[in-house]
């Protein structure tokens, strides 16, 4: 069980890597690809993503202050990370990739009508960090693809080989499911729960 | 490819479900679980983790400016799930999860010796933004378990069964890797790689 010490960096994992998207309001549509994604806040519903200022992005995400964060399935991993590497300034990634913009509900930011998740998002702040500003941002609303629906209405995300995940440079989906909120204090369910004293 | 609207609510994921270790400077160990958590900056490198005011935890990390997230395994999913349940205010975690605590190198907050992978963290800033606060943290140390270091030295968090990501309520482990950083622009690769214009 020993250590060993490295230095701060940013190890955390998994994360989501997502697609963002930028424009309305005179901006092009653009896409770029964020792992530093992260919800901040339950009511009201904000998450934060951090971006560096050198970005295409950034000017659009700060004179709009609108983005959308479209949760991919593993199976597109190809396109974030291509949308990841290209820059807008150089390629129409909706167009090169095939993907359909559709105008938010609350929005003008594009919505990748292909990822089963999206969430529109309007910025509150901006803060400056060092390589990257945090743009903090409350979600407005929410859009699900009829086909992640269950007929009961609940959000089935494990479907077409489920969500994309992210961890120190490398892509995964979603395995199996080792539990759910709670079930280490029911007293029966199909997960194994902790022994009294069981070593983790 | 039709869409449902809903309401702005926290459906980001999959995300990270750590435990936040707090303790030294007069209070005692605890651990917190914590979802809401993400990366803010590379350099320096920063994440930010978000608490209600009334959870027990909250008063350590105010107090000390210091915590430590400690990234746990899939098969830790029952530990992390009960410590998301119980109160430090009833229980030592530690010692009825059979868990072993130590000391940072950089602070006095405890490091959970059985996760894999731990970050200690200095808190940089602290913003209230409705049912949470948000830490802002400057990760100032990693450390690594020496079982998941390779003779090379690379990370190897796919060991004994993987890390622990969650998704709306339920904890899955990390399935297959589908990718890498860069993958879809190299000439050459195990992984697939889109088409020119290929439907995601």
């Amino acid at each position: 069980m020993g250590k060993v010490i490295w230095h701060g960096s940013t190890q955390l994992a998994p994360v989501p890597a997502v697609l963002v998207g930028t424009g309305g309001n005179g901006f092009a549509n653009n896409l770029i690809t964020v792992a530093w994604v992260g919800i901040v806040c339950s009511d009201p519903a904000m998450l934060s993503i951090s971006v560096r200022p050198e970005r295409f992005s950034y000017k659009a995400l700060v004179e709009t202050g609108e983005f959308t964060v479209n949760i991919p399935l593993a199976s597109q991993a190809a396109v974030v990370d291509w949308c990841g590497v290209k820059s807008g300034r150089d390629v129409d990634k909706f167009a090169e990739q095939n993907l359909t913009a559709a105008v938010g509900s609350q929005i003008q930011a594009p919505l990748v009508m292909e990822c089963p998740l999206n969430l529109e998002c309007k910025v509150k702040e901006i803060i400056k960090l060092g390589s990257h500003d945090m743009f903090l941002a409350e979600i407005v609303a929410v859009q699900v693809s009829e086909d992640f629906l269950t007929k009961s209405g609940r959000l089935a995300l494990e479907r077409n080989g489920g969500i994309l995940g992210y961890a120190h440079g490398h892509y995964f989906n979603l395995g199996k499911e080792v539990g759910h909120f709670g079930f280490s204090v029911r007293k029966k369910g199909k997960f194994k729960r902790p022994q009294k004293s069981a070593k983790a």
